[in-house]
């Protein structure tokens, strides 16, 4: 295991000007007949509902996305394509010349955000900005799902290592990016040797049942692993019998091992009740004097059956996760929208029967207020310019406020494109990480916890607040 | 919308050879050093658990999956990677000219499969099988999952139209997999344009909330789209009120347009209580004289909601699906695994503690017979060398049991690849989707309804068993 650095910062897509949804081109194509190709555009991407019933998002994918971004153009297949589909020569045309030249703000990648804020700003043409919404949508919506579970499964395992299991129940290709902000939410390491390689992240694993099978018995099999791997030797005990056969026949290896100058590294449950296997195991280590050989356990493991084995005291030093790390498992799909929030500086809302639908209008910015003990107190959504509101109020029962001239204030969105120039260099998987890992220490603990994790506060200033009244009236 | 020629087979994926599990690399590097590179190794694909609470499973991913091993390589940068993992130079060498030689058996894409069958036979050398492990699991789990989901998207839906609305939600890149899964489970178009592009699947999709509010009021927008799209317009009607505006809005727009000698195709809704909606706007509409207008539905649809809607006899004549469709939603993972049948053609099991994970041993072929009416009555799971038996017996009750000799028998496994060389063409998504649409209809309902759908029969051949018991005998 060791961490080399990234091959390819540039997309998997080699498509990315298509990888949208068809009616952001027939739309587009709309616009542009419309003669309105350069009218200007003001689009938020937030999201409503927090995944997993938990507290916090971790705001991940941004580095895929600006990858893309960076790489935008139609080539002339896809136009081929795009003709066939009907469009038009002219918009075809228009498309062949097409390069980005918008303006994007976002906060830095593992940034911890919360529900209706602003986390991407994107403005410019409207045939630019509509075009880009899928994309979008996709990568930061399912990033950032990701990184939110690997944050909580790690906040569950505290000092223990976690390790990303999960490609080979990943959905498709996205298993890529999944371990990747895996290690932005605070995996350890990664089994996934794609993602290593193009992300520079640290690689994970030794040996499955079919290597243990292959040989004529177990122990057999283990010394055989000992003596190509003497410096990195897990071996997996629960092909036979854990404590009858598996434990025996490491303890045997591992002190054939000691004479020859080298450490077992340690050993793996992958079945049964991980806790009692794992004490059991403990048990038969140390009395062969093997306090150092680690134990390590997979098996259908989330955030919450780690914090269960931890509460029993189980004496397991690394999890090993799977399936319900890489798929976001029980809320498979962050619900990240995209709005439209201004058209050539007038601001627009979308309103809805559900008033927490509407839409907040006009170019915002989002500040994060501090207590003295540098921990987050809540966010204020504010109105680009001109907002010098020193209240901030509840976005739906207004008469709740918060007086925020007394706290320490930071910005959190930051300028990323500007005219479709990049304006930051694009961060690696462990710089976001150590962000991450730096901005959840600063979260209320009642923010992290599993069950019924305390609201963080979202604010309105009172002039974002009045506009979105304003236009709600003259709507109805 | 058109289908035009898929544009490119091959994979996404530009480094298949390490598109793995880090241990299988480690493992084949033992194998390897072992001295055991040209032993023969035999492993089955199959999965345990159905998705969904459902019946059965669409196999997909097969056309994907062959792309990719198709072009299997290890390429220099990434041995250099693998060098700086601390690989050795001796091995590094052998992946250097490493081509796939494997044998693989598989059935046709878009065939109905069951637990504990075994879908993918891939036979080669120790280490050409266990390094496409995690490749092949990848693949086939996350595209039948979707394919699955699709099927019953499909079936609740009837005649009516599904589309593929998910890219916005998708797992990332999975996404364009997803796109295509769904086509080959049974829905008829998808947005995603970059699978479309790339698959030649038939793309979809019209206008979003966004286009409505960029225009001065609602009817302007409606007229534009109407006028740049007259054969294909369908009018979102819910962005300010349904009933009192966009729908009344829509009518005045079909009329204009058949005026000018077109027709208004549709229009969608995409909120609120859908029966009622579209009870109320098909009434609307009728009153018109527009009974041609179709209505489409968007919004957080799954199976169960359009049987539903079905069943509240709601007028909806296209169903739009997302989220539910291409993350799988309930069921985000497909639990397939990829297991040691035999080395050496010596067959192998691996026992469990369960007795349903204790693996079937040997080369098996599976065998699929039908009833007089040609619907499938059940399979049996084979030696594949001179296995004779007439009798196939339940694998946990061996005391139920099927004599198949009145039975017409079709076999479901078909070279795919042998000694590394295609046997087949690549299928198309509508070719698979045309075989899975003609497969599930040989498959009784009772294997299809929603709730506690029936047990589809899987026997083993007596010899099967008896090879199974004398194994976990002896292992004892």
């Amino acid at each position: 295991m060791s961490i080399v650095h990234s091959r390819k910062q540039s997309s998997l897509l080699e498509h990315p000007a298509i990888y949208t949804d068809f009616y952001e081109l027939t739309m587009a194509q709309g616009y542009f007949l419309a003669g309105r190709k350069d009218e200007r555009a003001c689009f938020d991407y937030f999201f409503r509902d927090l995944p997993f019933d938990g507290g916090y998002v971790v705001f991940a994918g941004l580095s895929d996305l600006i990858a893309v971004l960076d790489d935008f153009r139609f080539h002339e297949d896809e136009l081929d394509y795009l003709s066939e589909q009907g469009f038009r020569e002219e918009f075809l045309r228009y498309l062949r010349d097409f390069r980005l030249n918008i303006d994007v703000m976002a906060p830095r990648e593992g940034e911890v955000v919360f529900p209706y804020s602003p986390i991407l700003r994107v403005e410019g043409s409207i045939i630019e900005t509509q075009l880009l919404e899928t994309l979008i949508l996709n990568i930061l919506n399912f990033e950032s799902l990701i990184a939110t579970k690997a944050s909580r499964m790690k906040y569950a395992a505290g000092e223990r290592k976690v390790i990303d299991f999960g490609l080979r129940r990943a959905q498709g290709y996205g298993g890529i990016q999944a371990s990747k902000a895996a290690i932005i939410g605070g995996a350890d390491a990664t089994s996934n040797t794609y993602s290593s390689f193009v992300h520079g992240t640290p690689a994970s694993g030794t040996m499955a049942h079919s290597w243990i099978q292959s040989f004529e018995d177990e122990l057999t099999s283990f010394r055989k692993y000992a003596e190509f791997y003497p410096d990195s030797c897990i071996l997996l005990v629960d092909t036979y019998s854990t404590l009858e056969s598996g434990v025996p026949n490491a303890i045997t290896v591992a002190k054939e091992m000691e004479e020859k100058g080298h450490r077992l590294k340690g050993i793996r449950l992958d079945s049964g009740d991980l806790a009692y296997f794992a004490r059991k195991a403990r048990k038969q280590l140390d009395d062969a004097g093997l306090e150092y050989v680690k134990i390590a356990a997979s098996n259908q493991l989330d955030e919450r059956l780690i914090k269960s084995l931890i509460s029993q005291h189980a004496p397991i030093d690394l999890f090993g996760v799977g399936t319900r790390l890489v798929t976001g498992y029980e809320t498979p799909a962050l619900d990240g929208v995209y709005k439209l929030a201004a058209i050539n500086d007038e601001p627009k809302l979308k309103i809805s029967e559900n008033v927490e639908k509407t839409t907040l209008p006009g170019r915002k910015k989002v500040v994060r207020y501090r207590e003295n003990n540098g921990r987050f107190h809540g966010d204020g959504i504010f109105l680009a310019d001109n907002d010098d509101s020193t209240i901030i109020r509840h976005p739906f029962y207004p008469a709740k406020y918060t007086d925020i001239t007394s706290f320490e204030a930071e910005s959190l969105l930051h300028p990323v494109m500007k005219n479709g120039d990049l304006q930051v260099d694009l961060p690696s998987p462990s710089k976001s990480a150590r962000y991450a890992r730096e901005r959840l220490e600063k979260l209320n603990p009642e923010h992290k916890r599993f069950e019924n994790p305390h609201i963080y506060k979202v604010g309105l200033s009172e002039k974002l607040l009045h506009l979105r009244n304003r236009l709600t009236e003259k709507m109805k």
